[in-house]
């Protein structure tokens, strides 16, 4: 078993880069979002970690950071372990950086038990794994497996219209590493799960059986400013009206049950010119779309587009259009892997049930290079996570890395 | 008559300060929101013009400017007219600027005849008549009449947090003159109608009857960020999406026709933390309602307030809070200004026709020192207003401060 300890305090430690006090509800939460200064201090300290646990640091062109603890088989492709540690604005301590930290914890038990394994084991930190700055999500790691190029991830702008390679060449990330991951062995992930199933069941620890598919889509809405006073009704083309009643469609579209297991979500949203008085003449809003089934993913992705077409048809001066920010199918991860993290749970006398992931990981992207699956941990309240209310307990973490312990050392002497 | 290419010329001239050119509709539009560095440059070039014009300045306490022309009885109350040169983000060249550069042509034509009047005719510019920057509309001669009080005011803030009080003092426009009007003898204003009923019955002017209600109020609705992949459903407190369900029963409730001649407009929206995978914590919203009925406009208040508190049952984790903005009952103009005013029309051989406000005015808070009325000028294109595409005909313009001009005259020799 490893330090539970020493991972928590690591975990603690990492949160106070990038943390905030909410005023209202009182609680400190974590803000780092990708290749920011607070995302590039806690770059150096994980890689001072990982230096003062004895790996070899390499980082690669995306800012992706790789330490390395060599095997005793020098020709066998290693098993790597990982995840990230960029954050949303109104994050906890744990989404991410329990896989980084954990990786980084079990290298540490490694050496001071003296334990060398066959293959290498490699643990990986995957940049913009949250989309939220750049505007895709796990984009890191689908450079890495090969999906997205790197002059598409280079020109990716935030909303101050920087770019972010220009922000890894500011935050000194922009590593001289390939980007194309050679194929590992096998790729194991420990992560929170940021939902309440493990909580339902009773358990500390998930089998990941994969990762339901995301549609990401940015949806500009054009109307027509008029005055607030004077106008009447029926010859506005309120662009914010219309956003909201998108929205409200969204919702009636899940809870009809019509689209399968569908989520939906407006998580951004702006209007123009944003005054009191003025009928708004743009509306900029993402709809983020999650379904475990890709056909039914592709009927509400259809629904969507003909809502817009309507509304288009519906009222003279309102017209739309559709950017596509991220997309990914379904993902199903390798059930040898999975069996050997059941196994490890078991070993460990602990209680665990096989569940799909609801939100995105890097294993769906590393899953193209070789197999995968990932560990989930418990999460408190739900499972809250993408706010500072986000908890899991110093024993579920250890828990999970206890799991990815054992499940590294059986991969790496394959 | 008055010198309408002179007119037409200083409303030119007065819009290219704080001028904007639209990519999207290729449209010049005018940005002057209040005590700005343009709104400064605009009150200078205006405070130049009248005293070109012979005029007296003075500014006062909440920035307001009144040029004033002497007339032959020195003991009489003066006939004020004005309006205001703040505008929105998105405004044409009009709206406002008409009534101050009609006033000043006026003055400039009764010079060019050596028309002396046996009362004062006065000019007056108030200060932040849009409410768009500061939150409060008709701020300046809502001060001036009494209704609203100087520390009020000049406490309120931008969303940067920089007071009023402050800009006042940092643009120079702090003046010396006591904010309290002395009851002038009529005011009289003269502006675009922004709307479509002048053009709708065929006629260049309209006699205003009086102005409808207005109720501004922000609301900021608290639900619980969570993520977009792995929350349930059931389990969101989803603030975005509350903010997207009042917009749309806001309109269900106008269409209703349950609430008399109800308009509503969300003009201004942002949620927070505004990420894609984040389901909004919180949503912003300002909510601007118009009633011609003071008894309708409460009851379309309280079923504002009735929806906000279902709201709050509905979700365990939502709940809002509501700030008055600003508040205007529906403002009756004197029938004996208005007569004035139709006879003005008859005389210079122009139809006119008799209409309600819709948007809010200077001339509603004066309405409570002395006997006021105002002019109204057709605008084209359904008299879209509050938007680049804001346009009134020379021609029209020019009929307009007619009527203005002569029934100053009457005014002022009374
Ligand atoms: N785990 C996680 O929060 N990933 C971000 C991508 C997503 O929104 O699912
Ligand atoms: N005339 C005008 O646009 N006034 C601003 C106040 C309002 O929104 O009615």
């Amino acid at each position: 078993t490893i330090d539970g300890d020493r991972l928590w305090r690591s975990l603690m430690d990492l949160a106070e880069i990038g943390a905030y006090d909410d005023e209202r509800t009182g609680l400190r939460g974590v803000n780092r979002l990708a290749l920011t200064d607070a995302d590039a201090a806690g770059r150096r300290r994980v890689i001072a970690w990982m230096e003062q646990a004895g790996l070899a640091v390499r980082v690669d062109r995306m800012g992706n950071i790789y330490g390395r603890r060599e095997g005793t088989d020098p020709t066998a492709a290693p098993v790597l372990t990982g995840s990230h540690i960029d954050s949303v604005a109104t994050a906890g301590a744990f989404d991410g950086c329990l896989g980084v930290l954990g990786g980084i914890e079990v290298v540490r038990t490694l050496n001071d038990r003296g334990i060398t394994t066959r293959r290498p084991i490699e643990v990986g930190v995957f940049t913009e794994e949250e989309g939220v700055r750049f505007g895709t999500d796990m984009l890191g790691s689908a450079v890495a497996a090969g999906r997205l190029t790197l002059e598409y991830a280079h020109g990716l702008t935030d909303r101050d219209g920087r770019t972010l390679g220009g922000e890894l060449a500011r935050t000194g990330f922009d590593g001289p590493a390939d980007v194309r991951l050679a194929p590992p062995y096998a790729y194991v992930e420990c992560h929170i799960e940021q939902g309440p199933v493990l909580a339902e069941n009773g358990v500390e620890v998930g089998v990941v059986t994969g990762v339901q598919g995301i549609s990401w889509q940015e949806i500009t809405i054009h109307g027509r400013a008029a005055h607030a006073g004077t106008t009447p009704t029926h010859l506005r083309a309120d662009a914010g009206l219309a956003a909201a009643q998108l929205t409200v469609h969204l919702r009636a579209m899940v809870d009809s049950g019509a689209y399968g297991d569908l989520r939906a979500t407006v998580g951004h949203l702006v209007v123009h010119p944003d005054l009191t008085n003025i009928v708004p003449a743009r509306a900029e809003l993402t709809v983020d779309l999650r379904n475990p089934d890709d056909a039914q993913m592709a009927r509400a992705e259809e629904a969507l587009a003909a809502f817009l077409r309507d509304l288009e048809g519906s009222r003279p001066g309102l017209s739309s259009t559709t950017r596509r920010m991220a997309k990914t199918g379904y993902v199903p991860f390798d059930e040898g892997v999975q069996k050997v993290i059941a196994q490890a749970a078991d070993d460990h006398g602990l209680a665990h049930v096989s569940l799909l992931s609801g939100a995105g990981h890097d294993a769906q992207e590393i899953a193209a290079l070789c197999p995968t699956a990932m560990i989930f941990v418990r999460g408190e309240y739900d499972g809250i996570s993408h706010n500072p209310r986000e908890y899991s307990t110093p024993e579920a973490c250890a828990h999970g890395v206890d799991v990815l312990a054992t499940t590294l050392l059986r991969l790496a002497d394959q």
